[in-house]
């Protein structure tokens, strides 16, 4: 099907996300078996094109590394081809490019990077794209890769946090990963049995969360609460900012679970205690079902590369692998909205969001 | 919306399965909530409304219990109305499910308890099923609960085999569960890196197992083999029979992978070790995965039974909630075929499934 | 060997610890069988002695507790019978102990705990202490049970945090309990394979850490730091603060982590991240060995209240079980010292500590 | 303290077990670091010193494997000098061995791989032996690395079952590795809450056994039984033989676990299912206290090495690291005893072990 000279580059950008070895073992393993490619890893995402660092990878590199975390070829978060250090290295990119003959390039990211390659597809790069982020908000897909395992980690930490609020009759807020988008902190906040969570698509009144939680302490005692680090107050963020002793300019620490936590202990009397997961959401061992779907999404790009079909992304829409095209991924995002079914579950089973929009109610069955 | 008499039944039947809990959880939870329901939890399964085991569920009932395993309302894998000892007692158990003065009864079971279902609805009970089953071998759904839990579970174990597969230098083989379906065998093995899977989807040629094995004795010197516990080879299953000393009847022992064992061992120059997972894939806590979507599903069948739509199941069809008849799940089963997805990346992988009909081929783009 | 009417109460104070419930239940089903004892659950520890809330505790109660995080008895950090609110009330907690008149009474606890019981049993309660804390910090025992809990969580997290700083060439520091001992940092920094490890015991050279991270950055690109909460540098903690926007008092704010990550900053070039795990590191269910642990504490201490050796703790000492006085182990604790062996480990593996006086060097063979 | 030369070889033998590759890690570090050592990995046990198959490992084959599970050296279970294809070959292998020009050999191995160590060390190799086994039943030490990773996986197992158990309300039978000694049965029965634990040092009464799960069958409906595979009722191990069709010699399949449950059918009215884990007990990464543990052995013993202290074995005594001779270790094994702590709180935890010489009883407290 193939000659035996495709060259085929790969490439990870963005933060790092559990899955991203097992997509690159998938389309690399696919492309050496079925078109005797030859892979060219691009190293620590664009910066690798823009810097000129690629290594060969053999089958050897591609093997034993699907249950690892990470990325084999590093990965980088804010590196751009239009912006590097502030001058536009986009022409000396796609020099580069060429150089390396390669007949295309799959780049594994989010948003950003999958905005980049959009970018750099128009100025005739052959690019397949495969999105990968724990957030879960790309537009275009039904799911991302990563994000199972960002929620198994979450979901973990929950079931650890109740038993030390059940015995202290607590309430204990976890800070999750979602800047803009509330994704883990309503799947992991449904699989961890929480009593509230809070998202940035829906501001919250202290108010409601004061009272979901005082309810809860004459009842069974202890609450737990879920909030995702963009989640905010109904009139904006109440901002913390601390300075180092001797005064300088005033730094932003903590986060949003401690803010919650200082106006929580204002509104009821109760033992409170807040948890930043941080960085270990994001690390370690994908889960089996994170392994089986970044697979699948890298032998569907390898298809993709054979059939010379660039420009495109590999999702997952109504429950399927299909592509759509770059553009249609590119600088956007997705998040969640009043029609997603788990936030509907959530709101029957009396999950507290905070947000007098979202009362109490059935799932609807308009469906 | 509903009077504050509503009684609903609940019964959770077959083999037990992670998430259980997590639906009775949610369908109880959310009935309570939205519809001052009450709820009467229905004893081991039907064996319960043919011997008139039940007990309320209140809401503490169902508090804490969605990380655990197993069923609170126990369960029973043949009890039937329609054979009780032989004997078709079904229009007692009516009898008795009208003296209970329910409005509905949700039914959580696979395929054989939501086939009771479905012939107990056609006497007159209003019945809203919700499928669950490891073996993720529903009709009319794309998914079941426990699935994803128990993939999760025999991919860990493929994990522990492989670093004793590549320790010894020899051939792992790990037996799962599947008698008539290789969905576990097929997602554990893409997700725990195995070179063969073996499912009864597709009779195997043991020259072509023993050829891929052999393949890697000289490569990377260790194989990690997966078949399913209904696999067998082309001309049917080799049998291995037991007897104890001192003669007594045959009685069949050990399984599928032992006799691949012995099979290989004649092939072969090579250490091979066989397991067999058992029952530790059924059981334990369900995956943050299996939370969310059994509660999901238990929350839509609320729904359902609040809008008085009897006779129908909650099921996962293109990636979105909605429900069918009963009768669409009742006496069927979904099995792999060629059209699967994670086939298809298996076989773009090189996976071996020691079958002449399953070539190693790109992934087809026809959707 | 016990007449009918032994009456025990058991009791659980200080903050959680997995294997609370595995030491209930081992006391409590111990005497139940041995001694025909009934046991008086004491509930949220001394303040269930103070504000007079117990409960008789069956044979079923302590089933299906073992592998459960928390206590079932509740807890509670800070009540003490001799300053409640600031009033001295241990004559009517004596009143109140006598009134319910048990022949012992088993307290599982940490320093605080340990020390109120060593108190109460000079005004004449029969008591018999067993330790816990995740803190691994109590003088008299080598070991305490929830300790291998604590180091397998933190442990877990470091393997994250690895790939992720393998993947962006970042310097990860892990902020860890132990405000006074660093058991958890360095049990959990050698396990996660930390490249420094900073402790309360030992303050640190901010140069000599930057220098550690610094010489890895050219060479592995990436670093591991665990901090303990109660590490500081040479010179006294820099401390961080933060006030409310619009001004108010400046309230403590983030950790030891964020504080050397502005320090590191500033010393070297690198991306750094730091993670504070908090909680989570004292919930959930316990590992294998506290369960044993804690199980083999519960019986021994068991054994004790039935041969009336009161004003006892059970500890582990020279590997073996036995018990010394609450007397020796109350008001005291232990902390990583240079004699420590796994101190010494660390050392000869060339982890770093910060301390000019503890240089690399192999293990001292003077045992 | 060391000049440049020093080469030390290092060897893993017997089965594979958890911690192979973080003790690996710690000799060859700590010598690294401390004495510029030269380190040359011997590959597959002993068989490499026959078949001369030897690798220089160096400071990054040593680097990310200490959470990884096997080991990186390759082992073999049987091979040994003095008896290779039925012939004595030691003087071949010391020739080898003095062509290698090392100044010394650790050996990583359990009875039977420290035993010809012990003889290989009287013809003149300079070997210092770390003990590893997953059976912990090493003679002169308290405890061996892997164990703690073998119990854990058999815990969790247990945790598992028993979900399963409850709901159907069956006896669960689970077989553990153990063929000569009890200790993963006893202590992963403790952590997991067995009700029987039957192991090869104490025969058992099946009437016992029965008896045991009878009561429970009444009670709480279900019972774990745990079985070690060297266990066997009193009068000797009932066999199970089986044939393959078309007749040929009878070869021993299935175990211990099925024999159980067919005696057991034989007594006791209730559904009974076993299960045999096999394999996945030695695999996989191991705990955070393995990986401290075999740290801590590797460091010491690069100390004895560094120190020209061979002929010894380190072991852990009394609670402390320490070292023995490696004729202290050789050819014996060390079994559960009526003095063992453990089995003294499993006996007053009600446990049955179905043997009348261990009646329930309290702790004795003569220590």
């Amino acid at each position: 099907m193939q000659t035996k000279t495709l060259r085929i580059g790969v490439l990870t950008g963005g933060g790092d996300c559990p899955g991203l070895n097992a997509a690159i073992r998938a389309v690399s393993k696919s492309l050496m078996i079925n078109c005797c490619a030859e892979i060219i890893g691009i190293q620590d995402g664009f910066l690798g094109l823009i810097e000129r660092r690629v290594k060969p990878l053999n089958y050897e590199d591609c093997s034993g590394i699907l249950s690892q975390g990470g990325t084999i070829l590093g990965t980088h978060n804010s590196a751009s081809p239009f912006n590097y250090k502030g001058v536009d290295v986009s022409d000396k990119v796609l020099d580069y490019y060429q150089s390396l003959e390669l007949d295309g390039l799959v780049v594994i990211g989010g948003d950003g990077t999958l905005s980049i390659a959009y970018e750099m597809s128009k100025l005739g790069m052959n690019i397949v794209g495969i999105p990968k982020t724990i957030d879960n908000d790309l537009m275009g897909t039904d799911r991302t890769f990563g994000f199972d395992t960002a929620i198994s980690i979450v979901t973990d930490a929950l079931d650890r946090l109740r038993t030390t609020g059940q015995s202290h009759k607590r309430v204990m807020i976890l800070e999750t990963m979602g800047r803009y988008a509330g994704w883990i902190a309503l799947h992991a906040g449904i699989a961890g049995g929480a009593d509230v969570i809070l998202i940035p698509e829906f501001d919250y009144d202290i108010d409601e969360v004061a009272k979901a939680c005082q309810s809860r302490m004459g009842d069974q005692h202890y609450s737990i609460v879920v909030i995702a680090e963009g989640a905010k107050p109904i009139g904006g963020q109440l901002t913390i900012r601390e300075t180092k002793d001797g005064g300088g300019d005033p730094i932003r620490l903590g986060g949003v679970a401690n803010v919650l936590k200082l106006q929580l202990e204002q509104k009821i009397d109760a033992e409170i205690r807040a948890t930043t997961l941080g960085y270990i959401q994001r690390g370690g061992s994908p889960t089996a079902f994170d392994r089986v779907f970044a697979t699948s999404l890298g032998c569907y790009a390898a298809s993709l590369v054979a059939n010379k079909q660039f420009g495109k992304v590999v999702v997952l829409q109504d429950g399927q692998l299909c592509s759509t095209s770059l553009k249609e991924v590119a600088h956007k995002s997705r998040i969640v909205t009043n029609e997603d079914s788990e936030l509907a579950s959530a709101l029957s089973m009396g999950i507290c969001f905070g947000n007098p929009d979202l009362a109490t109610k059935l799932h609807s069955l308009n469906k």
